[in-house]
């Protein structure tokens, strides 16, 4: 009787052969990095099963510690590689040569899966940006003149973009009251999370070419979460006039998991209708859909806060690359732009604690009897998210958790 | 008779041994990108001069394509390859083997001298920023109620940043006018200059651990010059409440020789007495200065426009370097951060034409008989800048240099 094959064994609803994620992973007992490729709850290692295989093109993509080689080698290497991994992992003759390469994901050390080149943020959700403009600029309009005209973003530190799992030391700095007559110096007092969607740049482009929205697959590589922790209270006292800086530079984190952009064909869905026209590079309406049906779950230690909907997004991920790109300015390998907090309209849709308990005003209760209106030390938050896959099954995208440690104040 | 030493010979008052400006070159015979260290109008192969003499510990550090190992390496390391470069260019027992290794500057092509990590531009000059606020916030404060708590920066993006001679293709994007009743998309029609001073980190940290004042010289290897080139019609309307973002990501430009910090010793002065309280991580007063008594002007097609002085400064390098890590942010090799436009008081010292010309209310009058608001196709823009050195000498940090193209709009 011929064996099963490896997606029989290991396949699971959520991490299939529809979906198969990159990462990049090491052993207690080989610790070196390279990567990996999930499927239910094993990780494949994937040039080592592309050289059993004697598939040395595609061992040349992926024999490296980071994703950015295979990333930077375009769409129809992608192809080339999520076919061969395809291929492996359901002929039989290959099960051989390929099943000692799995390793349970429990016995695994999931690492920073790509380098980062530049890291954008945007603030994409209209329920969102509505919710904090009230928060921040209770005397003016909730939206500003520009929202939407363009894909606010800005800037934020590639360097502190840091992998699922690693801890978060609470930042220390400046904020000011209303009352304060003059700035004090301190623990944060008011850390929060936002729940986001990451894009993966693969293939760069050079100064002075904008890049379509037409052009986004040719360009992203995958999709992974991202949690944007943030400083409220050092932010709303820095942030004016040149945007947030140290509220947001001491930590990012991404989940392990890249999700490859052709396993979410099936979830792409209509954005939200615009009420605003749109000039012609952000303008969509007669363009393919790259609205994302990726529903997202917050919890915060265990207990489930929300149910944030990426579909509601009022922003594409095409348009944020139009944009970012409209200016002339060149992609690289490894650039990451997220989504900014993905929120919908409910009370339980909301993608962060500035607006789940209105600035801390209305803190959340949980079930062990104590209350937040912003993280406390030792908190866990994790995020997590699945997507429509094709003919009824899902997309897993893992998690991407945080541990709050406590400042490091003398 | 001895032959003269290589710095008799070569050396000059701005690039002397009191200089030695770290840069990587390549050749037209050998186009192979290398660590060259500047002597009046000559380069140095400065890994090839290191094996000339053999000594291969340093030629380690320096055998590289850009500057960021020997960055990596810190303050020690940086020290003993100073010592070392002064040695081979004085000692006459080595004239024979380092004279051929040295190539006229104007032979050579000058490249991007190290691999930029992070970079954060700063708001430090009051001048600046006093004119900025009036002209962007005629109805408010000029200065922030935060601008004299804290240095006020943003995250550039780092891919963007290019070295000087490279052509700037003129941004498009959205603007939108007071009156007008919604955006146009086109070409910028403010497009300016920002001169600034950057300060480029060798020595990384780890996160979690803020960066004091003092320690400032253990990280920051070396100065350039920088001119961030600025998009002012697409800044105004972009940059509420998340910070400029496509009105500075098109192009950076930085000047190729990096000048050790250990250079500027001569130009250390204190900084301009400062009016309101400083929080303890940014208290200046019993420390050494950091204050750094450089001269720059800035040229427009040849034409010099402005001197403005970097001494005037409100916020010194060492204070924004506290800053930008006080929160726990990790410091990498690379990271870059520049001033912010240097502006003095006087109306020869602004940095930039958004001051010079009231936001294009007063044009400049060229020699050619033409008025500038802001920048035309085929402007070049020059920044240069020198610095007391000891014993009455200069240090000079050469020049960023870049020529506007059109617009590449269909």
């Amino acid at each position: 009787m011929p064996q099963a094959s490896l997606l029989d064994q290991h396949g699971s609803e959520l991490f299939g052969p529809h979906n198969l994620p990159y990462g990049v992973f090491g052993t207690p007992g080989d610790p070196a990095r390279r990567i990996g490729v999930r499927v239910g709850d094993v990780v494949l290692d994937a040039a080592a099963a592309a050289r059993a295989v004697g598939d040395e093109a595609v061992a040349a993509l992926l024999d490296h510690p980071v994703l950015n080689p295979l990333m930077a080698a375009g769409r129809p290497a992608w192809e080339r590689v999520r076919a061969a991994v395809g291929r492996w992992l359901t002929a039989p003759e290959l099960y051989d040569a390929v099943a000692p390469l799995v390793r349970p994901l429990d016995s695994v050390e999931l690492h920073l899966p790509f380098e980062v080149a530049d890291y954008v943020d945007f603030y994409a959700s209209e329920h969102h940006a509505t919710t904090v403009g009230r928060l921040f600029r209770p005397d003016g309009d909730a939206l500003t003149p520009n929202w939407k005209h363009l894909p606010i973003g800005y800037h934020g530190r590639a360097g502190s973009v840091v992998v699922s799992g690693t801890d978060v030391v609470r930042p220390a700095g400046q904020r000011k009251g209303v009352d304060d007559p003059s700035p004090v110096f301190g623990p944060c007092a008011r850390l929060d999370f936002e729940a986001e969607v990451g894009f993966v740049v693969g293939a760069g482009s050079p100064a002075g070419v904008p890049v379509s929205q037409q052009a986004f697959p040719e360009h992203v590589f995958g999709v992974c979460l991202v949690n944007d922790w943030s400083a409220r209270d050092i932010q709303a006292w820095e942030y004016v006039p040149l945007g947030p800086f140290l509220a947001k530079s001491f930590a990012t984190s991404v989940s392990p998991w890249v999700v490859p952009l052709p396993a979410l064909e099936a979830a792409r869905v209509a954005p939200p209708e615009r009420d605003t026209p749109l000039l012609p590079y952000l303008d969509d309406a007669a363009l393919p859909a790259w609205g994302l049906d990726l529903r997202l779950e917050v919890r915060l230690n265990g207990h489930s806060l929300s149910r944030p909907p990426f579909s509601a997004m009022y922003w594409t991920a095409a348009q944020q690359l139009a944009h970012l790109t409209v200016n002339g300015a060149a992609l690289r390998t490894g650039d990451l732009f997220a989504s900014g907090t993905v929120s919908g309209p409910g009370a339980h849709e909301r993608g962060c604690l500035l607006e789940m308990t209105a600035n801390g005003r209305d803190p959340l209760s949980l079930p062990d009897g104590s209350a937040r209106g912003f993280l406390q030390d030792g908190d866990v938050v994790t995020v997590t998210a699945w997507a429509p896959g094709p003919d009824g099954t899902r997309v897993g995208f893992g998690e991407v958790t945080g541990r709050v440690l406590p400042a490091r104040v003398p």
